[in-house]
């Protein structure tokens, strides 16, 4: 089934306990597109600039992606994102953030517009809503981040009454609901809107919230974590690109897409910008799959007694 | 199977944002036994001074706890804890310890020697290295603390070559391997000597490494947490007691050991001190466990592709 994201495609300047990187392919849109693509067609959408990286084209051309909403401002600079890592790695302090074409609004196709799926990653809540009035009919989940809570809580909160799920962190969930306790705060983002809500927590894994049930699941263990960027939105593109081939949101395809999210996101994080997740096969994707669920036990272990 | 636990009794005051209470039964042996006994018959050794309180031999009783190791001092008084909880209470911030009778060697009945299972909770390295001289034929997991870390890491070390299975918090995990990632560490604590290493991580559950195998736990959800002193050792205590029941180290018995432990500890948050663990009954104990599953989901959504 056709999946369509919106977000960003930048140039990184990185620096981990790894290592340091600069001017790299990164943006929420290419981790997104190059996890989602691993199972579905993509239709991406993202502003570029006149500095936007040639290996960023090639990257998505190789797995098909569908590139009709890049839109590209030659007047002005692609989107720059600057943060260094320490410690356990869990957040990134940000060093500098130059939106450039990220200020303009995106371009909408009308051959996107009727996807069954449609993610917004992370951007203003005013222009997620301003998509969104082109896609009546899709499955719509979105990303935020602690600005917009910040600054533009009134177009959040419309946003969440028209979307289907909400895919956020552990501190943005916090933040939003207003709670400390992430089982509560889950619930309380469910009553703002989104009838699904997917709080990730980073190397401890996410939570999913539906109408029917609560359900967590671990990340993938990865002892040489090299870089974190990404995995966020490597973990959303696997899981919505697994859900629009599975065609819909029972318990187990959500289940099943969470678990290919995490596995994305678990290559993502072994090299900087997107090498690892740009190289990375189907056949590899599985593999690790079958190893997450031997972690995990899936097997009977516990309900067979 | 038997199952022996050294550790502390004593009076805890305790503040969290749910309220505040003073004097009320805590250390890590009642919590750890009163888990531990669900599921087999428990002998405790702890030191005790003139205000004991005399509702922990009721508790303990209620559970056919044998107390031949309980040491009364009566001159000197029981240890005692204070400590505040904020935020997302997943550290508590020590306001105040007496170690009064702690200082004292512990009594080891004879009578205890034989047993199948021996449990170290949290104490110097040099009394635990003391207390498994007497218990040659035992199955032996110890617990430690960030204090012994620092201050008696050789004993420290050497109690580690000579022990089956570590328990230990992530940040204990970090402190004593020296890595930052937590799978990193588990294997190098196993290189220190315990085939088995156990890292709990609070809200985020645990982790076990095992010469054959990685398994990751996620903690039950609770959204009303009132009090999280006493949940790890309510975890070891469980996953112990359940372990002696099963009477192997098998990895599905470590598994089912490991959920039990949750579980148990997941009664715990739920009140203060040891109220919610000393009233809970083995049906709601496998009711919970039963609830868990759904949570992660241990039925075929992931094995059947």
């Amino acid at each position: 089934m056709s999946l369509t994201v919106f977000g960003s495609i930048g140039r990184d300047d990185i620096s981990t306990p790894a290592g340091s990187v600069t001017g790299v392919v990164g943006g929420s849109a290419i981790y997104f597109s190059l996890a989602a693509s691993l199972f579905t067609k993509v239709r991406l959408a993202a502003n570029i600039g006149n500095d936007f990286p040639d290996e960023a084209f090639d990257i998505l051309r190789q797995r098909q992606t569908d590139l009709a909403g890049l839109q590209l401002f030659p007047d002005k600079k692609t989107f720059h994102w600057s943060g260094s890592y320490s410690g356990d790695m869990n957040e990134a302090e940000t060093l500098a953030t130059d939106l450039n074409v990220l200020t303009e609004p995106p371009l909408v196709p009308s051959a996107y517009t009727d996807s069954r799926f449609l993610f917004l990653a992370n951007m203003a809540p005013e222009t997620q809503l301003q998509i969104l009035d082109s896609f009546p009919n899709s499955i719509v989940f979105a990303d935020t981040m602690n600005l917009w809570i910040d600054i533009a809580r009134p177009q959040l909160e419309e946003l969440l009454g028209k979307i289907d799920g909400l895919v956020l962190n552990d501190g943005e969930a916090r933040m939003l609901s207003g709670e400390q306790n992430l089982i509560v705060a889950g619930a309380a983002l469910q009553k703002m809107g989104p009838k699904f809500v997917i709080i990730k927590k980073g190397e401890h894994g996410a939570f999913l919230f539906t109408p029917e049930e609560r359900f967590g699941l671990l990340a993938y263990p990865i002892s040489e974590v090299v870089d974190p960027t990404g995995a966020g939105d490597s973990f959303a593109g696997g899981m919505m690109g697994a859900l629009a081939a599975a065609g819909d949101l029972s318990a187990k395809s959500i289940h099943r897409a969470m678990a290919y999210g995490t596995v994305c996101a678990s290559f993502t994080v072994q090299d900087f910008s997107v090498r690892a997740l740009e190289g990375v096969s189907m056949p590899e994707i599985e593999a690790r799959y079958q190893e997450f669920g031997e972690f995990l036990s899936f097997s009977e272990d516990f309900a067979c007694r």
